[in-house]
């Protein structure tokens, strides 16, 4: 049998091929996909950024999907044909020094396991995760940013009736403000230029959508204990540090550019005892996504932007229409 | 001047008197009391049982309270007259050893110095909350029941996609369940025998509201991640440890009878590695505790079963009526 | 080939039997075992007492193992014969909901993979540590029950400058006490009946040593900040709850008696804020334990009470001469 | 009655002056000086730098005291005369925003109320703490620095079992290294570029001595989990962030230059998922500091490079050649 894989064939450029389909092996867990969600990453690697390691392709785009198990190999013990899954595509492979200690985003073997722009996917079954009734496949494929987000604030630990400033609405932004929302904050802040972002945030819970100049004035009313930055820009990772309060933590999220290295200034820094961190993937925090997922307790169709055909994104990668309002939703079955 | 007092006088008899009024000395603040909760603890000293400390009438009730500054002490520095406050009634000395530890709710020197059961209260300056436009007095009134509760989630710090039971739609549970809500819990199941209670909690967003036998069924179809004991009963503490999921942690908040030892299986717990938590008091939490109040994202008002005068507390300390309901307020002057 | 074996052959017997060798498979590490730690769970099992699985003789014992790799499975990657390891017995399948959630001590799979009283064992890789020339194999064999303690104090997280109680100090004890000395307590006492242990507790850094009557009166000279039983008795569980101070964690390490239940006055428990632990197994903690062992920073050796032969097993398994004193090895090879 | 006091009277110029004596007022403790440490802070002031603060000549130097209580004010509830003492030089107020959340190092009113360059000093007894006859008073006199480094550590929280890195074994770094062994570190290693310097790691505890050149070879034969930066230059915060490993933690204790802003790669600090901390003063650490100073555990007498008198401070100031060295005690009366 023959499907359809979505590729990114260098020099920006996308195309979709036939690629022979395949049984499941040892314990994989063979995906009919439904959805799947387009990544920074994703575009990263379409305009030939490498990021953690190296793009070399031709390579197939895409790890944030849903779908439904077709077939299982024959040590698989979890799974059946006909299971509602989400994939983690962060391959641990059990054995090296970090994941012997309960760090599987370092492990030495850590590669992708479900390249979600393709019609079928084989992730082991240590990398798939069940999805309730109460969750349509859509949603569920959220599991994996709400994965990274949940690890992320799991390092920062919101102390309820904080003040927290979150910089940018993409979509990384929005889950986060949700999440922020489900912390016990007293007061949540929206840093964002684009007044329909700005109008998003509020309507997401924000108290406050402000734009970076704003945020300055703003930041000497409250005592800002919490930063987190969605962006990745040397400006806004630099200003995050500037308006954090006493005591307060500053987790840059959005991943800055390596040859822009961000300038601190410790001795401030020390007279507000800040502490900064930066958060790695999402290690063993897939199964709490799902759960929240299936809590309805998020709205996460608020964040999407566009659902698209696997041959529409070729269009949508040179041009992020509609990547930059939000985000964009790859149909394969389009199942619910 | 006069002013009136709620006084329990011994052997399950409470009266209103009229004793002299006094100013403010040194960093206490004058504040003309508008409301005050009636906490589980006054129905204790009225049935003669000792709290934490013996009880030796006649003594003020009241400890939740809310109002407006009417004069400060000549070592006051951040409030002045007019200023709308809520005042922690727990002092810390400073300088015992808890104390220069930063454990006021340990302090050698501990008491009481917020009776809100009258017209005026005098607590030092280091007691009083400033609160804003935002928030209406009454509902200031529940800063001190909610900074305790903030201490008792702080200990156990519940990770966002858990499944957490509550114990109790009391006042204290009705607290708990919007904190747990604003805490990321996936799961939020409330344990309560009256049907009306239970229609509450799914009002106030629980996501289960079960009796104490249901609940053994629902445990396993979870795996619960936290208990949060909102009652003190023997046979619920001992229930919650029994239906208390691998790897979870157990909030025992309801106090329990000093004559009825509750139960633990050790190894039980071990095979589960169960971790049990007690909460003493409100260290350092009652500014989150405005901060959160103000911010409105809890629901007070529904927890409010009635708002009784001064006079009317004597009937309802012996009946109970409206505190078996929810939460019972006692105005004062009932200024907003 | 042939190998020997020391089984619990039901019934209170021992037997050392001949059992064929083989050859590694897929990602198993053939081990030449040069020594095994005898735990008091080889005592339980031998007297018929189940823990937390149910005990079918005939089985073979031990789990605490170190020795020499003579093969590899072809898939391992880390290893080569030659290797000096140790080996954690406990497997986690990596793929059930707890090893997901990076919870292994949990797996819904769990069973021992290194039943270290053989002359070869051959867990997964995963189960298997370099041990470096600074450490010799007999010290080795302690990177099991060192693992277990590690996680336990983990869950505590004994802050600098306080003082901590030990209850017993048989093996797991006085690997306790070490690593108590090494977690910045500023007192530390054990509480141990047999004056030889006291003298012992002594030399490996306690600064106090009493028995379970001296202790009460100890106890109202310092705010006990942390107790760690290790003897897992009723009595000293419930005078674990008794002699702990204000703001006070117990860690219940010790295994209680599953008929026995611990009596806990929970409204005593308040007043000092009590926490309560108990730790199951040694999730992640096996690297950690290899490296403070080749640091030479504990002295294993002083808890070492016999170096006995596999054939020896079965007269101390019945008399407990050397267990009662201290930690039995069991010779294999015996190599360094 | 006169006392002696040690200015810096501005224009790098020392003084010993003579000033009236006076009694204890409230709740003020009058201590006899027997011993002041020598604190980088002061050597700051004398060279005319600008701290937290700024500083307006003249002013009476030292800030890390012990001595003998000889009279209490009025209200002073637990110091008689005679007792044996060491002080805490930070205030805070009680009552100020951040003090009524536990925040004591950031009080909007804190100021220093243990000058120790004098021969009495007046804290409020909130501010003093026993000493036991176990503890010499030159060694007291550690109380406030270590409580310094306990508070950073607290911010790390050290896992047993780690490699860990300090910068630097000035008076800070030397008692850091020795709280590091503490906290069951399994590698530790200091850089440092003097030879004397180094030795003295060794001694202290150290398992290796590098320079700022050798540590970045040395870094890729462990992965370095922490690293403890007690200098504060620019290139080794810098180099700070570089040799740390996956997971790591990095303190940056030492003051960095306000007009020397560190740079830092985010993008390469998330690949290892870097967290950054600082750390201010010393809140609600000193009692924990006297305890670890009474238990002898920490060998302070190793890092005194010389005793000397209020008069010959003035040199010292000037040619900084035994602060240079090690810690410097300033001899006031001098007793035990
Ligand atoms: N740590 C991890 O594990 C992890 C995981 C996933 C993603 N990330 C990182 O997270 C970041 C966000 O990802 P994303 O997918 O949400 O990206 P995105 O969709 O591009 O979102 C960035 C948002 O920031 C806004 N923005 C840009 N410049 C701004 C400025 N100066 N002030 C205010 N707002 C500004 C953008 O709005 P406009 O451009 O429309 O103004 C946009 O809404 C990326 O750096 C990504 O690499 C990290
Ligand atoms: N740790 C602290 O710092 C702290 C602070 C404040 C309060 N507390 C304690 O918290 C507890 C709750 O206080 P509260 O003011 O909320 O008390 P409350 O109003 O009496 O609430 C107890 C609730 O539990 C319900 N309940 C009783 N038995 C039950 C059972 N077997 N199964 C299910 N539900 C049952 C009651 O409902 P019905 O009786 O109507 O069925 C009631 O709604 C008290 O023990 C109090 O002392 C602790
Ligand atoms: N949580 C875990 O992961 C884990 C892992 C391993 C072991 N454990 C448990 O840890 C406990 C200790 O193990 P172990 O191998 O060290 O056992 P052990 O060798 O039997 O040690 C117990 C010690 O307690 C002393 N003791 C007994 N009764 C006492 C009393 N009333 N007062 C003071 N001391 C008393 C014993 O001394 P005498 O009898 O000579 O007086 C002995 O030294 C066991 O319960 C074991 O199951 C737990
Ligand atoms: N965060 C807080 O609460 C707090 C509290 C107290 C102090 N501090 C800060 O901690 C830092 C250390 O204080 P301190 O009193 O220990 O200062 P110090 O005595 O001057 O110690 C600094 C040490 O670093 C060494 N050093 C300098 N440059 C070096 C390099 N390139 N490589 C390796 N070693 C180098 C110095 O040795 P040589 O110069 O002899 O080579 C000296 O031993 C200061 O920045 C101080 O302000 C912070
Ligand atoms: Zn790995
Ligand atoms: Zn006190
Ligand atoms: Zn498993
Ligand atoms: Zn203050």
């Amino acid at each position: 049998m023959q499907m359809r894989a979505g590729y990114y064939t260098g020099d920006r450029t996308y195309e979709v091929r036939e690629i022979p389909d395949r049984e499941p092996e040892d314990d994989e867990v063979k995906i009919e996909v439904a959805w799947c969600g387009l990544c920074g990453t994703d575009i990263h690697k379409f305009e030939g950024k490498n990021g953690a390691s190296p793009v070399i392709p031709p390579i197939i785009l895409g790890h944030e999907c849903s779908g439904i198990v077709t077939a299982v190999g024959p040590k698989v013990k979890y799974f059946k044909p006909g299971d509602r899954v989400a994939a983690d595509p962060s391959y641990g492979c059990g054995k090296c020094s970090y994941c012997q200690q309960g760090l599987p985003n370092f492990c030495l073997e850590r590669h992708g396991v479900a390249k979600g722009f393709s019609d079928y996917v084989y992730p082991p079954e240590q990398n798939v995760y069940k999805v309730s009734e109460k969750l349509d496949l859509k949603n569920a494929a959220f599991a994996e940013p709400l994965s990274c987000v949940i690890h992320g604030l799991d390092l920062i630990q919101i102390r309820s009736g904080s003040a927290v400033v979150i910089y940018g609405l993409g979509s990384i932004g929005s889950l986060m403000l949700q999440m922020v929302k489900l912390s016990g904050a007293s007061v949540i802040i929206v840093v964002e230029r684009e007044k329909e972002k700005q109008k998003l945030a509020l309507e997401l819970g924000a108290d406050y959508a402000v734009d970076d100049k704003e945020i300055e004035k703003l930041a000497e009313t409250f005592n800002i204990d919490y930063v987190i930055e969605c962006i990745g820009l040397k400006a806004t990772m630099e200003q995050s540090l500037k308006i954090a309060g006493k005591n307060a933590r500053v987790l840059l999220f959005g991943l800055g550019d390596p040859d822009e290295p961000v300038s601190m200034n410790q001795f401030e820094a020390y007279t507000k005892e800040l502490s900064i961190y930066t958060s790695y993937l999402n290690p063993n925090t897939t199964k709490r996504a799902v759960a929240l997922l299936e809590s309805r307790k998020l709205d996460t169709d608020a964040i999407i932007s566009a659902s698209l055909d696997l041959e529409e994104m070729g269009e949508e990668l040179k041009t992020q229409k509609y990547a930059k309002k939000g985000k964009v939703m790859v149909r394969l079955t389009g199942k619910h």
